[in-house]
C-alpha cells in the first residue's frame, strides 16, 4: 500500500502536468484556428502596404502597421527601437539580349540587392557563360575582361531540404559579382537562386570585396536563363543592361517590439520574431510578413487564452534582414547595453507553409529539454527537431551563446517564390499559416512556462 | 576473436542491405526530383482533357490518354479493364436568393453529385436554416414540409487533420437530403463541405435512402452561406432553384492498368493507384491527377532506375471513384476472379501536396514490418504511419485483408479546392507532386524487393 501511494505521489503531478499542457496546446491551437488574426494582419499588410524594403516609405508606413498591430493584439507594451538601415533603391532597369545576332529582346530581370547600377547608361558587352565557380577558376582573366558574366548554375533540385539547396546555390548570388570584377568583367548575370519552373527573376543580397570595383549585377528567371543558354551554346550573345539601382547612404528606422510582462521572472525573456523589411518587389508574403504575423499572434493567442507567462513574451519585428540585418544587430547591442536575460529566442522566417518542426540552435541538455515534450507537438504535425538552425535576425544573440530556435515549414515552395514579384498575400495558405502560429505558441508557452535550462 | 567473425558474419548483411536501400531510396529520389514527368504529365491532363466524370467524353479521352503514358512510361504490358460507370450529367442550373424582400440574387452553387434537378423547371420555396442534425431532428416535419432545407453546417477549423473534419461535416452531404426529404422538404441547400474563406460551391457525392422521395440538392460557397446565414437570422429568405441534373443510367467505361512484371514473383501483386475520374468543374488536378500521374511515376522511374521488382509492380488508374466507386469493385471482382494474389496496396488520392506518411490497413505485423524501415522515409520528410486509412478504390481489396496503404500528403489545402472549380493545375506544386511520387516509389520499392509477410 505504502508503495502505492508514493507511486501516486511521485507520478501523479507529472501527470497532472502533462495534461494541462496538452490541454494548454489544444486550447492555443484552437485560438489561432478558430478567432487568429494573422492571415487578415497578413492581408492588411500585403495589400495596402506592400512591398517594404529598408529606408523605403512602405517600410516606415510597415511600422506603423506593425505598432498598432501589436497593440491590438494585446501587448503590455509596444515600443520602437531605432535601427540605421542601408538605404537602396532600384530605380529603372532592363535587360535586353542580342542571340545569335537577331534583335535586341528584353527579357524580365531585376538587379540584386545592394549592387551598383549602370547609372542610367546602356552598357553593351558580350557575354560569357560558366555553369560553376569550379569552372570559372579555370577561365583566363583575358576571357573575362570587358564581359558580361553569366553564372548559370541550376538550384539543386535533387535536395529535398530546399535550404540546402539555397545554401549550395546562393553564393553565385552572394559572391559571384566579386569574383567576376576580379578577373575584369563589366557585369553579372546570375541564373536566379530558384527553383521555380518559370520566369520570375529573384533578387536577393549581394556584397562587395573591399578589393574589386563594383559592377553591376542582376539575375534573370529560369525560362530565359534556359533560353540564354541555348543560345550560347550555339552561338554569341550581346547583351544591353540599364539600371539605376544605388545605395543612397543610411536612414532612420525602427524594430517593432511588444511584449507581456512575465509573472514570475519579468526580467528574464522568451523572444519571437521575424523581420517587417522585405525586398522590392511582391508583397514581402512568405519573407517574412508571415513571420511578422505569426509573431503577432503568439501574443494575442496568450492574452485571448487568459494564459500568463511566467517569463516575458516579446515579439519582435525586425528591420532590414534582407540587405543589413541592422535591426538584429541592434536588438542584440541594446540587449547588451541593457543587460537583459535573454532564455530563448525563435525566429520565424521560412514562409508561412505547414510547419514541420523547429531547428534548436542551444546546447545539447537545453535541445534535450524541449525535444522532451515532442510527443505534444506531434498531433500537430511538429516532429523534426534534428537541425539546428535559429534564424539570421537571432544570429547575433545566437552567437553569444543565447539558446535559439528557428521554426521549420515544408520548404517545397518556398523557394518558387522568395524574393520575386509573385511573393504575394495569395501565395499564402490560410490554414497553413495558421498552424505555424500555433506550433510557435506553443513553444513560446513551454518556454515562458518552464524556462529554459 | 571467434566473436568478432561471428558478429561480422551476422551483422554486416544487414548493414549492407540496409546501405543498398538508403542508396536506392536516393537513386529512386534524384529520378523523381531531376527527371520525373508526372508534372509535365498532369498539365497534358489537366490542360488538354480538363475534368472527367465517369461516362463523359472527357473520362474516354482520360482513358485513353492514360493508356499512352503508362506505355511512355515504360510498363511490360498496359490494358483496360471494361467498367460500367453511372453516367450523371449536370447541364444548366441556379440558385437565386430573395433576401428580406428585395430582389432575386444569384449565387454560385453546383448540385450534389448523382443528385435529381428540377427537370429544368424552376422550383421556388422558402428556406429553413438549420445548424446541426442535432437540431434538425428536434423540427417537427409540418414546419420542414414545402420548404428548402439549408444545412449550415461548418467545416471544422479547430481540427489539425482536415480529413476529420471532412469526416465531420460530410454526413451533410451525403445524408442531408434523405433527412430533409423525410420530413418533406421540396430541396436542399448545404453549406460547402469547405476549409476555403472563399466562395467556391463544392460539389461532391450524396445519395437518397431508399425509402424517400429525391429531391434537388446544391451547395453553396462559405461566403455565400455566411450571407444567408445572416439574411435568415434577421428575416426570410426564398429561393428559386433550377437544375437540369439526372442519371442517365449506365456507360461503358474502363480502369487503365500498367504493370512491371515481377523477377522472382510474378504472381504476387504490388498494387499503386489513383482515380482517373473527377467531378465535372474544375481539373481534378489534386483530386485525383495527382495521384494518377504519381502513379504512373512510380513505373516510370522504377524502369528508368533499372530496378527489377522481384514482385510484380502494377499501377492502376481507377474510373468511377467519385460517384460510385465502380472502378474499384470491378478490379477487386476481376482480381478474385482470376485468382490474383495481391501483396500490398497503396493509394494516393489526398491531393498533390508535401507527403508526410502513409496509412497502413493491415495487420500489426505487416504494419511492424513497414515501420521498420521509417528511418529511410524520414530524410524525405515521411514520419507519420500512425494512421490506417489506406483509399477509397483499394477498400474493397482491404476488405477481404489484404494489406493496404495510404499516401498521407499534408492536408491543410485540400479541403479548399476539394471538388471546385477551383481544382486546376496551377494549385499544384511541382515539388510537392514529385515528393509524393518519391514516397510512394520508394514503399513500392521496398513491398516489391521484400515482399509483405
Amino acid at each position: 500500500m505504502r508503495f502505492l501511494v508514493l507511486y501516486i505521489f511521485i507520478f501523479l503531478p507529472a501527470t497532472v502536468i502533462a495534461q494541462s499542457d496538452s490541454a494548454d496546446f489544444r486550447k492555443l491551437s484552437d485560438e489561432v484556428m478558430l478567432r487568429g488574426t494573422c492571415y487578415d494582419n497578413l492581408r492588411v499588410l500585403c495589400k495596402t502596404i506592400g512591398h517594404r524594403l529598408s529606408g523605403s516609405p512602405q517600410a516606415e508606413k510597415a511600422v506603423e502597421w506593425a505598432q498598432k498591430a501589436m497593440a491590438e493584439a494585446g501587448a503590455d507594451r509596444v515600443w520602437l527601437q531605432p535601427v540605421d538601415v542601408p538605404h537602396w533603391i532600384r530605380g529603372k532597369e532592363y535587360l535586353k539580349l542580342q542571340m545569335n545576332k537577331g534583335g535586341y529582346k528584353e527579357v524580365p530581370m531585376l538587379s540584386l540587392g545592394n549592387a551598383v547600377g549602370t547609372d542610367g547608361k546602356v552598357l553593351e558587352a558580350d557575354i560569357i557563360m560558366v555553369s560553376s565557380f569550379e569552372e570559372y577558376h579555370k577561365i583566363p582573366a583575358e576571357k573575362i575582361k570587358g564581359k558580361l558574366v553569366f553564372f548559370n548554375y541550376r538550384f539543386r533540385q535533387d535536395l529535398c531540404n530546399t535550404f540546402e539547396g539555397y545554401g549550395d546555390a546562393g553564393p553565385y548570388r552572394w559572391r559571384g559579382p566579386s569574383l567576376a570584377s576580379a578577373k575584369g568583367a563589366v557585369g553579372v548575370i546570375i541564373r536566379s537562386v530558384s527553383t521555380g519552373l518559370d520566369d520570375y527573376p529573384h533578387t536577393g543580397s549581394m556584397r562587395y570585396a573591399d578589393t574589386v570595383k563594383p559592377i553591376p549585377a542582376v539575375a534573370i528567371g529560369n525560362t530565359s536563363a534556359d533560353e540564354l543558354e541555348r543560345a550560347l551554346i550555339s552561338g554569341t550573345v550581346r547583351a544591353q543592361l540599364m539600371s539605376e539601382c544605388k545605395m543612397l547612404g543610411t536612414a532612420r528606422s525602427y524594430n517593432v517590439i511588444g511584449e507581456i510582462k512575465g509573472t514570475v521572472y519579468p526580467d528574464k525573456i522568451v523572444v519571437v520574431g521575424g523581420h517587417l523589411d522585405s525586398w522590392d518587389v511582391g508583397e514581402g508574403a512568405h519573407d517574412d510578413g508571415a513571420g511578422c504575423v505569426q509573431s503577432i499572434e503568439v501574443i494575442r493567442t496568450l492574452k485571448a487564452s487568459k494564459i500568463q507567462p511566467r517569463y516575458t513574451v516579446r515579439a519582435v519585428m525586425f528591420m532590414n534582414e534582407e540587405n543589413g540585418l541592422k535591426g538584429g544587430l541592434t536588438y542584440n547591442d541594446s540587449a547588451l547595453a541593457n543587460n537583459e536575460e535573454h532564455i530563448l529566442a525563435i525566429e520565424t522566417d521560412a514562409g508561412g507553409f505547414s510547419p514541420r518542426g523547429f531547428g534548436l540552435a542551444m546546447t545539447n541538455a537545453q535541445r534535450k529539454q524541449i525535444t522532451a515534450y515532442r510527443h505534444l507537438f506531434l498531433p500537430y504535425g511538429i516532429y523534426d527537431f534534428e537541425h539546428d538552425e535559429g534564424g539570421a535576425d537571432i544570429s547575433p544573440l545566437q552567437k553569444r551563446g543565447i539558446p535559439c530556435a528557428g521554426l521549420r515549414p515544408d520548404p517545397q515552395r518556398y523557394f518558387d517564390l522568395h524574393h520575386t514579384p509573385n511573393d504575394v498575400f495569395e501565395q499564402v495558405n490560410h490554414r497553413e499559416l495558421k498552424m505555424g502560429a500555433v506550433a510557435l505558441t506553443q513553444l513560446v508557452y513551454l518556454a515562458s512556462k518552464y524556462g529554459i535550462k
